[in-house]
């Protein structure tokens, strides 16, 4: 099912832009598990728009409200849902798309699946807005996660032609513009703004890792980490790639440089380096699981655009009006987590079954 | 379920590399299809080892033996299943990786997940050899595909620092080392063998294309496209990183050089470039789907590599005898086609599923 | 997932007796649907509690408010997702059952299962209230059937030992006391309010049959449409056994009085006696499908019973205030529909994935 | 997927009556269980035809070939899968069904899903042979759960009119004939051979408990053991109905007579009666879980009967020859016992997702 994720915990997220509401339910959460709410809105805010100059003027209260499967702030072993009303819609602003439909959108692929039925408002259920169930979900699972020792960290590893210098560490993620080297961070947000005043957009890249993983998580062959994690992360709109420790580096190296070595350090095999991201036959080597998700540019440009009136099926030329991010990539640090929390997290609930008494 | 792929076809795969046979059960396919025995052969082939310089020396008679699911060669609406007996295996080879595991291998994860009981010799479930199922399912839905004017087409796109020129077509497809450009071809033969000479091993890129796809086949969210397609290769061993289109290059891009223009072109909508690789929204545009999927060296070498004795826990030095391919790409062709072609059937079913009657 | 129902159309149902809300997420639907809502209303009205002596005095404004899902009444291909707030609770009544189950509740197996966690109030996910969800969905899903000339229909086939007389017809279905024989429909109220007075209550059976379903639905083993059907229908808090056709009937007949003989009537094929209920092989034969589920009476009765306090381990007496119906069976007959419905639109989804373009 | 069942063990079911082999693949066992062959070997060995005057004279070689899964006997964690070779099939005998379904078989039903692609022989895949490869999955499961301390026995309840009396233990379920009064036992069997020679057939009841399951096993709504293990038996061939505890009979109850009071018992909670069979809100009580399934009479009989010509569309007479059980509850026992244990174990294994480290 498309708007669903996971077999042992299932992530359902419904709503579009700018239906009432947009949410998310939870499956095959345990019993007994204390939401920090808080800290559960601290996070939502990172990928929350209206904050600062590279992120669209849409306001939104995304203060989850949870509606089942919580007694108080704790789980009680039924589905948790939780919705978020939406508000500060201008429906109006879309209905042009159906008809001249914008390029790089989901707007004529959408009027090929569902006809004239697609709701188009706001990019309906393709909409970007739809990432904050996401976080919702993957919030509640980061705070499980770290209960049990693992955190999930990621940074930006690249905007336009400026790359991130340095190592990804868990002070980087909690940075208002999560870069290691803040000069470089400097430069990326220039290109965003310089972007933005020539009515453009830029991509980038999001690396991410998951730390603390023991060794033997993971199945093998469609239930492998780097599977179950490109499954959830291509969920995230403008995501084009993924690749997984050194990635398409790979396909370059020789076995001979490419095969991490094993070693002993202090009483643990380790791996002296981490080409294969903490990934072997799909199964953790406990060593960090990084890998990296490449972002398109925002396809909403003022810029006017060639399109075509479906319609009358003739060319035309599109100029969109209104509120987009010259980037996403900022925003989506914090998708990106969530949805590499939600697939680890399901490959350990999976390896729970095989346990014995 | 890891060895399972597909909600509405299910491709479900089992055998290890050393167990009596391995196979595969498909699941969905409608009844009244006739399978081409002599095409899905050829399919096979090119996927067989010991053809070639460039593959193991380990000789298979990957005849798949339908034991269910056939009236002759005609699908009868139940579970098709094929099984391909497992000769020439020589055990014994194995059993040392127990206590040091190969590095680039998952001897040392499938020991932190399966505990003692894993099925270690030839690779167990993780080897390469399980692709030969996956090729019998992929080669069965190819010729659906084909029936309908879909065709699932590929190259190798580089091999270690060689890549391939001029743009994949049908005909690439067919060659003995499918490369656009020979010369650059005899390249990467040239590299590999260079490879193999050093006791070493090279990665390599594969590319393919789906072509004849209409617009509007596949799902928002999870059901993308890229999520179903990421999804079925990652169960190819090796592959590393997966990328859409332009792929990791759009996150250089500004949006108004990567949105594909929309334009009419004899009475149907067309982009002009093609850098979303015929995806918008996780649905089809009715271009060329593309994608590149990154493989790693091969992690079996000759050369001496530093492990661990996991039994002693302390570090040494491992040699692999055996026979192994010095690169796998040429092999992963026909696989990597298989896979995006479950994926792409099983999007196309969901379809059918809201059409009216 | 236990509160998720389908393969092809999704049913996943959220929410607490006493939660902020209950609700119902439905994926799989077609783009273009437009919901009848006043006759949704009317279906519901069916269920809902408070209309009539013989059900709880609780009143519940169950309006579904469509958060997602819709344009307008129009589906979009989306997930559609309606809740219901829960209005009129008194929680307080409930939070002795966590030391003193309830007999025949799921107080004690909700303990054993989410432990303190588990939300009693109101019985919590296990509640009849949870299967209002349930009827929206099936409300909307029979809409559709109806398009397609598929009537689900229902009676009270008995109480307690009041059984009903003559042969189920559509008209029967939209009676307030929905059997064919009023007199004996009399006669069961009687039963229930002689129940009631004894601060007791009672069982019965609801018969439910699917009318106009063409030859050739459903899937052998595990998607037969008893599989499919019972599936849904123990979905149904209180039900406890389903038989089809004659059901426990036929294991006291021969097989040339069980067989149903085939004979061609008005240019089709139909069979004269329908022991069968309609399906054969787990298919159906294009004759009515028909089934009956038992209910047990309802567990919550004003007369003291032997309990135990759990947290002391010793015996007790419980007695149960507050506001319970004598007879679920009246207001289950809407929800055995809903469930039939669901389940035979999920296998009508599967099998249009088998059909040729 | 209808030859499918599961969410955490997953058992996939493949074969025709008549194709070259039948057999199934088990995913999600554990690595490292240990397979008693011989005690499987005996399992299978209750259900093998041919072995006394009540079943068909067909002779099966039913030894399971394990081809994947397994190193010796022992999981590796892998899929296992099973395969057993048809032999002494005689495929002329069903041709004349394709054009003169028989009645009460899945001929008909079967034509208009899958039109003539359909393998008719020897029932194809509606054939009771392929619950062989069920019970090779459930005679594995029924290992597991031994090992755990959890039992499942079951007795013939009634064939034809006769009734078997007192109560079910695990004795009983070891004998040829497997009722508790042997008297009775006798009586079913007179009545057997008498419908055998007036060329007739009888059904009949199987009654089966799931004895050791500690209370706090099943998950509410469609997660019940109710739904889970009804989904699981109506995969059985012949089963026309399923009734848990008292089943229909809590239809006639009070009340107060059908609540199983709470008492506490050797320092544990159990309840005096068990109308319940051991399931209150879908979950476990800890008491014997209980359910009995109803069999039709088998509908291959040698009496003639009406059916139709679907080529010609006209009324016909049949005559079926052949070898039929004349009644195919005693061999469906062991079946039970193996639907019953696969759906109990899935549900063991969804509760093991929920501990904690």
């Amino acid at each position: 099912m498309s708007s669903t994720y996971g077999e042992n915990i299932k992530i359902s997220i419904f709503g579009q832009s700018h239906s009432d509401a947009i949410g998310v339910t939870i499956s095959g959460l345990p019993a007994g598990i204390t939401i920090d709410t808080e800290e559960l809105g601290a996070f939502l805010e990172r990928r929350a728009p209206g904050r600062n100059e590279w992120s669209t003027a849409r306001k939104e209260a995304d203060v989850p409200e949870f509606v089942s499967g919580l007694n108080g702030n704790t789980t009680c072993g039924f589905p948790v849902t939780a919705v978020i009303r939406n508000r500060d819609t201008r429906s109006g602003d879309y209905e042009q798309f159906r008809n001249v439909p914008r390029p790089g959108h989901a707007d004529y692929t959408a009027f090929c699946r569902y006809g004239d039925a697609h709701d188009i408002a706001g990019g309906g259920h393709f909409s970007g807005r739809l990432t904050a169930p996401l976080c919702i979900a993957g919030g509640i699972v980061l705070q499980i996660l770290r209960s049990e020792g693992i955190e999930v960290i990621s940074r930006i590893a690249s905007i336009a032609d400026i790359e991130d210098a340095g190592a990804l560490d868990s002070s980087t993620a909690q940075k208002e513009f999560p870069t290691v080297d803040d000069a470089r961070g400097l430069l990326m947000r220039e290109r965003i703004m310089e972007a933005k005043a020539a009515g453009d957009s830029v991509g980038g890249v999001v690396e991410c890792a998951v730390l603390g993983l023991p060794a033997g998580i993971g199945d093998p062959m469609f239930g492998g980490m780097e599977n179950r994690i490109a499954s959830a992360v291509f969920g995230i709109p403008a995501v084009k790639g993924i690749e997984f420790g050194a990635g398409f580096g790979v396909s370059r190296l020789r076995g001979s440089e490419n095969n991490d070595p094993f070693r002993v350090s202090e009483g643990r095999v380790v791996t002296e380096t981490n080409n294969c991201g903490g990934i072997l036959g799909g199964i953790t080597t406990g060593m960090p699981l990084t890998f990296r998700a490449a972002f398109k540019p925002t396809p909403s440009i003022a810029l006017p655009q060639r399109s075509v009136d479906i319609k009358e099926m003739r060319d035309t030329v599109l100029e969109i009006k209104g509120r987009h991010d010259p980037c996403v990539v900022p925003r989506a640090v914090p998708c990106v987590e969530a949805a590499a929390a939600i697939a680890v997290y399901d490959a350990i609930l999976e390896l729970k079954k095989d346990m014995r008494n």
